[in-house]
């Protein structure tokens, strides 16, 4: 078992800076064992968080990206037919589950329903998990945590969750970071200057305040990250932030007039 | 066969405050091995109740959280592919018929037509699971019972349990417990002051006094539970508050303003 | 194949109550080997009569309850795999055809086409079912006879029988017994006295009089049979009428205001 | 060969009643092997009628019963899985195709649309099968020819042939009996009186005139000879009338009500 | 390989009429191994110009008939389990690309996605095909010719070729040959006299006038000599064209009238 | 796996036209592994320029054509059976994070979502592709980079990227060439006269002024090759535009009609 906690473990610390007091409040969670949910926009920086919090707390992480087409059977196993009969394999969540590691269920509402009800058992009372299949029932490892993370702007009519699979949570808001932390953020992971990072995070000012006005989404700092690199890599500004900002996140030329123009007026 | 009903007999005394009479109904109902249907809101006791009945009953019990992509085999069994041809494996509810185990079907109005079929016969005077694909008709045990739950708030137009297989249960209707009793639940369970359980019931109270007035559910005992655990971790009350009794249940900004307000209000 | 027909041959004499002369026209439809569809309400004793003709005739009886995930090969048969190559195993329409049993399909309408398409050739002058995936022609055994049930309250724009399978049986219409038998079936059925059981049949009689105004459909003849079966193990009448008769069947509070009602006033 | 060829063969003459020239013009088309397709409503006769030309003609029948979840494969033929690697088992239209027998693919336009396409090489020039999982090319027997029928009642805009498919037959179409040959192939096929075969068909009369005035199709000559088998087996006409050609085709009252009376006045 | 190319050459020239200079063109084609889609209706002798194209060309010609459940492992291959453990076998269009065939999809737009898509490697300059499953890359045989059909009649919102599809072929259109023409092809195949072939040319044109004002399509050239067959064999021409031109085509009351009606004036 | 590396490895450099600067951009983008998204019209060569920036950095190319059968599995790899139990095969997703590849998932939107989520992990700071299915989480090779296609053409409200995945990407946009670059690219590639070049683009000038009045898509790039092919076949510029240019992308007889008086006025 050890093997598989190593290759699961956060060697390096993540680099992560606080907004709040969510470090604190989530080592509460956790010590109670709390199954904790993640909210907010795309590439606000939830899942380096939650990786942040593996690492701080010493704990193996389980990821795993859902999504409409996963099986309750790719979290939870199968059986795999070989030479002498078929072998059972754990899915991530019984590896978690087994030793002790934060399992990470990214986009949770993407997944079909088997996949969230399969996780009931395992956050109650309980921290079951029926394993139906090979008629195991599987009592969580005490350091065993469920995270999952979840997006309100995706929530629609046809996609949410249950309630019955809400109330087994508790919830974390995350936004996107204030300019002048995101500016440090920026400057500090990539090496640009923290001048050129402010004008960046000026751009994604403009973008998340169209956020519901012709788009969908603002601009993560993921995105403030790629063309800080650009930059970095002697990309004209200008053209950095054509192709990592503007040209990726909308084809709507009116959208795209008025972020361009935004980009011209900041780094002009 | 001792075994698998060891494995799933409930060793400790779950903790459980009577409502009503419906332990005695209950019981009435299992002397006659009536089939039971536990109705009410999510995380209000309903699990509970039949983990403390089979507690109670001296009886197995074995748990099925239902889902619609659950097909008839998952609760029936099915033949596994080994190194010398296939082996027969039981379903839960198999097995449950087998060794005289009570069955209970979590949320059974998730679960795909042919999961509710495939337990009428069980569930009329025949007493009879027929194992199609292997040829076996199985007589239950005398001890079985079968018991399914059901949340009236989900029931829609799209999914609901076909008349011919509701006119096959006794129904239970559960709801969260009185004010006092709730509160004396809490702070027996977690060890919070009496005082702050009840400020919690009150929160919960403003909560379900919203149901259909912008929440789908109100807040559950179950996080209820939660908020209490974590002040016992030291954590702020209001921040509890937020964390295990807003965040999760809505996204809503308005309907967040009106529940922080009364947690300020009644924690303040 | 005479262990075969032991094991679905009823060795006891079911308790039925003959309505009109539905005895004798069985008998005739039997005789002359037509294909036979017994129509009737949720609970009303359909299966109940289908089982005492198979007695009285002495014929074994293969019942299958039909859903919409049901395949052909679910009632024809499958090959399975096994160490020394593939097994056929034949399904419970071939059983039946096999060794000249009454095949039940429990509720036809809820299968898909192509289960309803298979018994096509069964049920003309060929009498034959063609096994393709084993290439056999199965001619039926003499004694062969197919029986569906159909209830005609389900009966949608999107689920009926084609007129090319309805037009290939004689039918049978069940109702609720009338009020005295009734009552006298759920007295000798449960030992209660018959003045219990009369209250209980005037219950039903309100609930039915509420189908299609609030009700889909009205309380069956089993489900007073549990109430009659609580009110033996002691329970209050009142309690016994609200968790058997009224809780099952309705989530709707006006219903169930009107319903306990009739209840108290019957049995106050 | 010989032995799959006499497994379908039709060794007695079956009993069939020429309405035109439908024998003569059938024999041309099979001279130049045309594919046949037949039309008309449920029960009329289309399945006798190629069975009698089965017989005259002195070939092989296949008949395959088409329907919704029907894949090409059931058509065609699939591998099974055996000891020794596997086997290929061919489907009913190939078997056709090699023994020179006639397949009838009976309600062609409930099969999915690649059970359709399949047959389509088959019925030009070229008349061959590709076989495409085994890599065969199969040219078909000389004395092979294709038959569907076709319920024109049924087409809808969702399920109706292709004009590409629909071009590659010749067609025939067909209705009840004129009356006095009904009652004829009544009284024949059963045994009863014309007088009472003539009122049975005065019975269908009444039926036929209300399709499409309530009634989706009309009574058939298949129910007629039920009522017939069952007043040979001394049921009384009026019940025999309710039984086989009423309480089948409807369960709206009013029509219900119109046919008993017309039951009642024409045995009355 | 010569045996596969040898199974699928056209070894008899089959009988084509030119109607303009489209042979030529698809030599054109053919020499830069452009691909080609076929468009025109119904039985209006597609098929048979590509036929008569891979005889002229003298390379093999290997057809697939698309349809909606078709995969992309229907055209590229997929493994087979075998007594050895798996063996890979070629699917038509794999066997076309490895022995320079020329490649006829039929009825494309019927098909999956996945099924247009499998080709696009192929139609541009890079000629290959990705055997994912065999972690193959094939490169064409230098001889291959990709070549589809479609039925512009068919197109609809629903089933279209994607543009980045239909932006990888040139096109030829093909209609109805000239009536004299049509006459001239009818009487050579089918051996009757000029006069009756372009009486029969007559009723075509009369149903052609009447497409989409009733009719979906036109009666095909296949259909007219479908017609011609039954009168070589002895059937009155206004029976042959009933079976053969009326029938087929249309259940209209009022189109079979008029298309009944024109037959008896053109043959009476 | 230096042949794996090999067998994708582009030989000889692809013909490309720099439009602007995104050759360097390119390299700028691919210098810091920053996932690239390439957007633009059918066939205006962005498949082309990505393998042509794959010959000039030196690195393997793999090219997956996506469509919405695509699963998962078909891009990350699967267990294949054989005599010895099973065998993994890598994926092409798989192969290229290996080998160190440039991956390019052509037409990403076509794709079912658990395939664009499959990637998320492959594109943010962790550069790992979890393969559930072996247990290995494997770290991508350094050369290693992800390229998207999308049409915005396309984009629709059923089938567009989530931002979340969007926002894991720089874009470029490519559209058709200025008219004199597209003519030297015609020239250059077929050899046709730069006159007959300049009147082809002519051709497809007309056609693009269509798009959004009749013409979902202008012509591309790629018909005007295929055009000059025929034309340098000797075949009529008139036909090869009509059988290039026209047929292929319209059968609206209109837009058809307009285009053929546009091919004749500029090669009249």
């Amino acid at each position: 078992m050890t093997t598989l906690a190593q290759q699961y473990s956060i060697t390096q610390e993540p680099f992560y800076q606080q907004q709040s007091n969510e470090v604190a409040l989530y080592e509460a969670a956790y010590k109670a064992r709390l199954p904790v949910m993640v909210k907010g926009p795309t590439g606000c920086g939830k899942s380096r968080f939650i990786e942040y919090m593996a690492w701080k707390l010493g704990k193996p992480l389980i990821t795993v990206a859902c999504n409409e087409d996963m099986t309750a059977s790719d979290l939870v196993g199968r059986y795999l037919l070989e030479a002498n009969g078929t072998r059972w394999l754990d899915g991530p969540l019984t590896t978690a589950a087994r030793i002790g590691a934060i399992c990470y269920l990214d986009e949770i509402v993407e997944a079909r329903q088997d996949t969230t009800v399969v996780i009931h058992p395992l956050t109650d009372h309980r921290r079951q998990l029926p394993i139906d299949k090979k008629g195991e029932l599987l009592q969580a490892h005490p350091d065993f945590q469920l995270v999952i993370s979840y997006n309100p702007g995706y929530q629609s009519l046809m996609k949410d969750l249950k309630q019955s699979t809400k109330q087994r949570f508790v919830g974390f808001d995350f936004d996107y970071p204030a300019p002048e932390l995101e500016a440090r953020i920026i400057a500090t992971e990539t090496g640009i200057p923290l001048a050129d990072a402010t004008r960046l995070v000026k751009v994604g000012g403009v973008a998340r305040a169209l956020k519901g006005h012709g788009l969908d989404e603002g601009i993560s700092t993921r995105l403030l990250v790629y063309a800080a690199t650009l930059i970095n890599g002697a990309v004209a500004p200008t053209d950095a932030c054509r192709m990592a900002l503007v040209r990726p996140i909308t084809d709507d030329a009116d959208i795209r007039a008025t972020l361009d123009h935004a980009v011209d007026a900041i780094f002009g």
